[in-house]
């Protein structure tokens, strides 16, 4: 049976929201932001509570305390400000309130002309046990009160006017009777991470892709020349595969076949060769001063380079030679190559961490990150997290941020629902998704109601893909230019968070390997490619156009204000962001139909809008750069997928206001 | 930051059901119940768990283990039986099973036609391992599988049929391999009731107003005489407001009047006086050997009686002097009496439970229960539990049921919702609920869909009362006849435990004291009364009928199926309960409009009720007792308040059965 201690504590919290599975994991946010939380707290009987919300930085031994404000239903609210990087704590602390329930009861009865003396009395009692618990100064005035509230010299009205008077609350509330207070059981975690966590746009390139010359390897040097270009796309991450030794063994040819010609370069992520393993550079990349160098020049361009966690080893990566026991040897002396079925990885071997020697394995993989950080590197990309234990990432993720709370971690996880998040719960900063395959407007809808609207979106923050080297979708195949208008259009408006694996996208590179597989034909993945980056065809100036909106509407540049509202035409999906203080407000309408002309009837809600319903209201489409003048909820809209497939329209409220 | 101590754990459990507040409270079933429980469970990679739920009764130190079934999408359902009263345990195991991931791709490769030369060989290693775990006797035999599977003597085709084959499988299933299995890091509770706590009819009656002749105090031998009548009735347990001494100081006169004439005999609730205090009986109703004859006589009658629990005592209770410390004194060396805004109960003083000596308090409270449980008493209605502090309920609730796991507890809480349901979470086992007040279909609907397809469930019975002494509420009121039967069947149909305050019931009594509050006319909480309860008006009859048929019918003895169809009539409701086997199901419609006759189609929803699309099928009228043949989902209903406001019909599925 259990033991009751000090069994006169009688308030209840719980419910509390938000809480991750019962306090097991944090909640995330970004410097600056208002951490909102919500409790039940109540107690028998019908005394008056009070309550507080404790918060401090991890480390710090002194905790914050803030009043909650009591709502309806027993529930309560408060919030704090986190305006540092790393880990706050947060729990809530209450009682029962003796003086605001003696204080509520003097209220009604002295509106009810009720004899109060025997109250006054009891009132002078609470004042003079709360001067013991004052400062000296306050303490005196404490007790003249008491006095007062006791004494025949006193008039009753005078009693009342001090009973209820703002003096005397606002010292009994400095001084609360502290000996029954309740506190929460657990301490709650908040990560606070960097904006970019919160709002990026990622670029995904091949550097050796990028020479000037058909045939030659790329460099970092070439790499600098493509800068102005990624610019003026408006990105500010740019992410490259791994940029190590590639192994020969069992090395890919062109298109995945299984065996290599000389000349083929082989895939980046079959790390490792004599050449060195995760923490050297492909020597044809050029050296690791050249690596260094390039990401200083980047920065200029207000670009961070993201390197690709790959953990996994080509046969000849030097790791199979000095620690044969991180792989797992079967009888006949092989090991088994890795696979995400039905992909085969003949070029990779998984590492074994369920070796005995496992905490070595995850010191090494440490001394990895810890190494690129030291060349500069502060945003990761996690290549199939999934295929390793969810433990090492949590610890690894923990370790790391400990000392560098400004690093990024976005996890690769395309698998089963309940695997990827539990990735984001352990500590992911971002993750991809399955909005690569959500192309009609029901499952964008719920898929994305699931992420911003349910307490998901405490832990998971998404970074939308429309393609990547590994997936070219039937949408984007089937539907060329217009469609990849229409995802780009998407990613960057359903996602503070996006990224194009370029200058496939830009360029609408729709071909395919064979019907079976996502794969692009002559993936780059195997081979060296030369890109027209200066096609005509090229969506450059409307993706430069979307990033521009993006960065000048805050609204866009978090999630969890998304909001769906009706159209009563299938091919259009409508959606709006706000900011909290509604001073920015985004409404899009995107044409999920790359074919035909489709037109229909919005059904706004207004109230979300923060729109007056009697009055009409100018939406200014920043795509196209028109104004409209709308109307109440129902609004008529078209979109013709061979000019724009949508409007991301700025709502500007007030007639008063648009005019000035 | 976090420890691992053995970190090549890899398989994780969360998101299990039911699971209240992270595990913080037991979950509620009945004896002879199924319980099954749910979790995702899941691990890095592509390997194939096993899942176990582990379950014992409290105090045994030996778990049981049943396999669990793997849903779809990392969800996983397993179920035990309950089948002694008292507390279960329960928790989860689970492993990554490289037997299962091995025989999983031993089956995809030769269904391939691939190579397995080196699978086999990995087979023999794990058989080998397996056999250093098992009995003497399984590991000879597994010694020498694992040398076939070795073995070039043996064909490969040979070595597939023992790889695959149902013996080696299930001698490995015997043996895993739990180095690295986890264990789910709570211990779950069941709590097992006896079937009342499920499935009861209640009987609420004054002991003093049963005497034959008017004026005089009726005894419990007076009672005697009225089991019959509420046995025929179909009542299965009698509850009596308290049966104690009643306090002079500040009696209350008829209709709540603030002073008593001296043949006042008070309210029953104002406990204790020079006669005695919570163990004493009230002289006037007889001796303690009466009332345990009572309950002998009661038992021959299948109906238990239930004794109030009002921990609170009259200025005359004997503790007043023996312990003034359990009260709390103002400074003028009063008490302040209770009060249940807006009501007042001068006559009573609440106990403080926030004295130094509370400990002692607490122990005599439990003494009072251990008393009337000495005298039979199995069950108790507690009076306004949410005046007295949680902590106390958990402890001397959990305390008795230690002992006494027969035991239920109805609490009496009308108050604000989450202090309803803490209540039932931490321990009683029935309670009062809103449905006194809820006369509407929407509003009956929103609540009943909360109280059955919620976590609310697993923890809150509710036990339905149409009025009880304290409440004559409009409907019944301004409705009369028509509509006490209208709630009767809402009442005992809807709740599985329901229960009426009789006479008052069955004879309609719907005068109110004043238009303001919702007390009786001349409260028989302040007088003595005499029922007329043989009225040709009464409705015996009918409640006796409406329990008959909750008798015969297992689907109106559980809640948690219940399960609404839509009516295109507001003012009538429709809703279904049935057993999990279909053997039994009922469909309820009722009239909420006790004037006029209503009509309209249901919609059913076939599914929910076993029912084939395409087959007519069989209603039977249990009130009516009248059968009719209806097909589909749409049918027509009719009901006329002025003769019966409802149809409680038995469905019969399938032509040729009801045939028979």
């Amino acid at each position: 049976m259990m033991e009751h201690e000090e069994s006169r504590d009688r308030v209840i919290i719980e419910g509390v929201k938000p809480e991750i599975d019962g306090g097991r994991f944090p909640i995330k946010r970004i410097i600056g932001d208002k951490v909102v939380v919500e409790a039940d707290i109540f107690a028998d009987g019908h005394d008056v509570l009070s309550a507080a919300l404790l918060y401090r930085k991890e480390g710090d031994r002194k905790w914050s305390e803030v009043p909650m404000d009591f709502l309806v239903n027993d529930r309560w609210r408060g919030s704090f400000v986190v305006s540092e990087l790393g880990r706050y704590h947060y729990t809530f602390i209450a009682w029962v309130d003796r003086f605001k329930t003696w204080r509520q009861g003097m209220v009604k009865k002295v509106e009810a002309k009720q004899d109060v003396s025997v109250d006054f009395l009891v009132g002078a009692q609470l004042v003079e046990e709360a001067s013991q618990r004052a400062r000296k100064r306050d303490a005196g005035n404490m007790q003249k009160w008491a006095e007062s509230l006791r004494s025949n010299q006193v008039s009753p009205s005078a009693k009342a006017k001090l009973a209820l008077g703002g003096r005397l609350t606002a010292i009994m509330t400095k001084y609360p009777d502290g000996r029954f207070a309740v506190t929460y059981p657990r301490e709650l975690v908040v990560v606070v991470d960097r904006e970019k966590a919160c709002f990026s746009t990622w670029y995904e390139m091949f550097p050796r892709s990028c020479a000037s010359e058909p045939g030659r390897y790329g460099t970092f040097k070439d790499c600098e020349m493509r800068l102005p270009y990624i610019s003026e796309m408006g990105f500010d991450v740019l992410y490259f595969p791994p940029i190590h030794p590639i192994g020969y063994t069992s090395r890919k040819g062109k298109n995945n076949t299984p065996t290599a010609k000389p000349d083929d370069p082989g895939t980046p992520w079959a790390i490792g060769s004599e050449e060195g393993g995760h923490k050297a550079v492909h020597p044809q990349l050029g050296t690791l001063d050249d690596f260094r160098k390039f990401i200083g020049k980047a920065r200029e361009y207000g670009i961070e380079v993201a390197l690709d966690l790959a953990f996994q080893c080509s046969p000849d990566h030097p790791y199979v030679k000095e620690h044969p026991e991180w792989f797992r040897w079967r009888p006949d002396g092989t090991v088994q190559y890795a696979e995400n079925p039905p992909k085969k990885y003949q070029d990779i071997y998984p590492l074994e961490f369920e070796a005995e020697n496992w905490r070595e394995l995850w010191e090494e993989l440490r001394s990895v990150v810890l190494f690129w950080i030291e060349q500069g590197v502060r945003i990761f990309r996690v290549d199939n997290p999934h295929t390793k234990p969810f433990a090492f990432w949590e610890w690894l993720i923990n370790e790391v941020k400990a000392d560098y709370p400004d690093l990024i971690f976005l996890s690769e996880a395309f698998t089963r629902p309940k695997v990827m998040y539990q990735l984001a719960k352990l500590g992911f900063n971002q993750s991809y998704t399955y909005f690569t395959w959500r192309n009609v407007k029901w499952e964008l809808t719920q898929y994305f109601t699931e992420l911003t609207q349910t307490d998901v979106g405490e832990f998971f923050r998404h970074n939308l893909w429309p393609n990547t080297p590994d997936i070219l979708n039937d949408y984007l195949r089937d539907g060329g230019r217009p469609a990849f208008m229409t995802r780009l259009v998407l990613a960057g408006t359903l996602g503070a968070n996006y990224g194009i694996y370029g200058p496939a996208f830009e360029l609408c590179e729709n071909r395919r390997r064979d019907k079976e597989s996502e794969e692009y034909l002559n993936s780059e993945k195997y081979e060296l490619k030369q890109w027209d980056i200066k096609s005509p065809e090229s969506l450059k100036d409307f993706i430069a156009r979307v990033n521009h909106i993006r960065r000048e509407n805050p609204a866009l540049q978090s999630d969890l204000s998304l909001r769906f509202h009706s159209v009563d035409n299938d091919s259009l999906i409508c959606y709006s962001k706000r900011t909290e203080d509604l001073s920015n407000v985004i409404l899009v309408i995107v044409n999920l139909d790359y074919r035909y002309k489709q037109a229909g009837w919005v059904d706004l809600s207004l109230e979300e809008l923060g729109l007056d319903r009697g009055k009409s209201y100018k939406v200014h489409d920043l795509l196209a750069d028109a104004t409209y003048r709308w109307q109440g909820s129902r609004n008529y809209v078209e979109l013709d997928p061979q000019r724009i497939p949508a409007h991301i329209f700025r709502i500007h409220q007030g007639i008063t206001k648009s005019r000035d």
